[in-house]
């Protein structure tokens, strides 16, 4: 029911990405379990995935994937309208390893890109070892959904790398797509190759490319920490005015390129200001995360990054997250100022953030056709 | 999206398990793997295997469950026509371990009923240990399909060892459902109350019951390789006039006895022959089987349980075992004739009979609603 094209890649097809505040038909999650990545045997982050998938499901049906081991606690721990189907993972961020989604207007059909993933830098700079059930996720995410798939082997992206507008304009961060540091596709692609295929695979006219993302060590700089898109000529940038705060040059920075953007329509960008955190969040219960060989060992205290921006737009709701900080409130505000009409799910999600990301990063949307 | 209903059961709540001759929407398959049961590291029987799926999926889509660790091999090695998808299994009888699924004709829904499974026989008499997997798959494959299922906890039956007509009556074997040794629910449970279970379960008003099975070692005599309904108040029986087939007793004493058989409607059953193969299939290629603890040792020569029975019925289209016999002709005839208008596609299937069963042993339906 689902096969690989070969020979010819989405723009040829006439496939586009869709901005993700465009209808869903379905999200995807991963269950968290691995025990070197997420404290107290990934119980917290359990609880905490449910509460995001219980969100989401509001308002978008959702498939949790879980492994063989943890099937009948996810299947027990979550709502019965949740599905909950067996996938053999490395970990849980389904933005990254999954496919992403596009789709042909004039047919009504969708396709899936199954990008190549290796653990955000492979042996270079990735974050564990060995990704390959990862890798393979995208794939069987696409089978499942009967949805067939290009495969662009050995071009490396993850999906939390880019936004798009859904109309030919994408943005992106050089710290994570041009990094030579980074153990992806660069210095190997060059910047042009690498927008040039990225063109391809999504129906682009224009790359816009931020500089810095807030964290160089996890996934290089993913933009979805930093912006993203509200509508087509409207981005969401994160910003503050408190030099003291650790993101305040990267904001600054990517605020003032989005601000002096122009997309492939030739629009200048409107830019939403979202707060960052009044505090930095930081870990606790380092001592209950295992120690593994390749994995990075976490200390107590350490800053765990944790953005507003990593939200998840979902077919006229925003599933928010918030971290018990000062400036909860005023996120769900903001937010709900740049999306008037959607309905905001605040949910509180340290635990994901200790874990190395956020809702936008476990969850993909499959688009409606 | 698929819940467990508890506290009811299908005959309360309007189901009824529809015969195999029904509409049916997806037929389940589980790919083979194990190097302790499949000879030459199940490589022929996965041939086997992709060769019945093709053979399906010309009437009826067709899922393929796989392993993780197979997953990619199945994947290539099927046309991309079946849906692949993963799931840990401990051997692939998806006919005993997958869900029977039951309709209600009023209101259009379809339900699971997941029987307790324990491998034939749990540790008095069965075939491997664990079975924790294969327990799982039925409510895995409702969950996958999204479909509300009933579990009869403590109750254990495999699919193999029923047939029903659809309209009130089932047919099975003493053999496996009232044999104190088989360990499964009898003597704990008095056959009296086994079939009023199977009443519930399926809506029913009468069981029939055949004394004896072919292969008392391994399904403990399962009802599919000996018997199964054509159309309501027709069975097709296995049949042999030669009194050194090893099968002859049982095929004599089941046509009698189904032959004197009044069914639910007050019908006497028309009983269509069906040939036995003529002569004994026998393993080839022992010595590639692995040895493995609680695994049956397997002997060069013995005899593998090969009824021309052990078909699926599937959308007006019959997938029938071949065995590279002299008889193999002779039940393509004899099924064409009981089936008129139906398409045969017969699939040579020595590999699934060196394996412990059939066509109808590895298949499992999804009615139409």
């Amino acid at each position: 029911m689902a096969k690989r094209i070969f020979g010819s890649t989405p723009k040829q097809d006439g496939f586009r990405m869709p901005g993700e505040f465009e209808p869903q038909e379905h999200v995807f999650m991963i269950w968290p379990e691995r025990p070197d990545n997420w404290r107290n045997g990934a119980k917290p982050a359990q609880r905490t995935f449910a509460a995001v998938a219980e969100a989401i499901a509001k308002h978008t049906p959702v498939t949790m994937l879980v492994s063989n081991a943890q099937y009948a606690n996810a299947r027990a721990r979550l709502p019965e309208h949740i599905r909950v189907v067996e996938m053999s993972s490395d970990d849980s961020w389904v933005r990254d390893c999954g496919p992403t989604f596009v789709i042909n207007d004039k047919t009504h059909e969708i396709r899936g890109v199954d990008w190549e993933f290796n653990a955000w830098g492979g042996l270079v700079d990735g974050l564990y070892f060995p990704w390959a059930n990862d890798n393979a996720a995208a794939q069987k995410i696409c089978e499942l959904q009967g949805i067939d798939s290009y495969h662009t082997e050995g071009f490396i992206l993850e999906g939390g790398s880019i936004h798009v507008d859904g109309e030919g304009t994408l943005i992106t961060t050089e710290m994570c797509l041009a990094n030579p540091d980074s153990g992806r596709n660069f210095p190997a692609m060059s910047k042009d190759e690498i927008e040039n295929t990225l063109k391809e695979y999504l129906n682009l006219e224009k790359v816009i490319w931020i500089k810095d993302g807030i964290d160089p060590a996890e996934t290089n700089g993913h933009i979805d920490d930093v912006a993203c898109y509200v509508r087509p000529g409207e981005v969401a940038c994160i910003w503050t005015e408190d030099p003291e705060n650790p993101f305040y040059e990267a904001a600054q920075a990517a605020y003032k390129t989005l601000s002096e953007s122009v997309d492939a329509k030739g629009r200048k960008l409107k830019v939403h200001k979202l707060c960052l955190t009044k505090k930095p969040c930081r870990l606790v219960g380092a001592d209950t995360i295992d120690t593994a060989t390749g994995a990075i060992p976490r200390e107590e205290g350490e800053i765990a990054i944790a953005s507003y921006m990593n939200f998840l737009i979902t077919n006229n709701a925003i599933i928010l997250p918030q971290y018990g900080d000062e400036n909860d409130a005023l996120a769900v505000q903001q937010v709900q100022e740049m999306f008037p009409g959607y309905v905001i799910e605040p949910v509180r999600t340290e635990e994901v953030a200790f874990g190395g990301g956020n809702i936008h990063c476990i969850t993909q949307q499959q688009p409606k056709v």
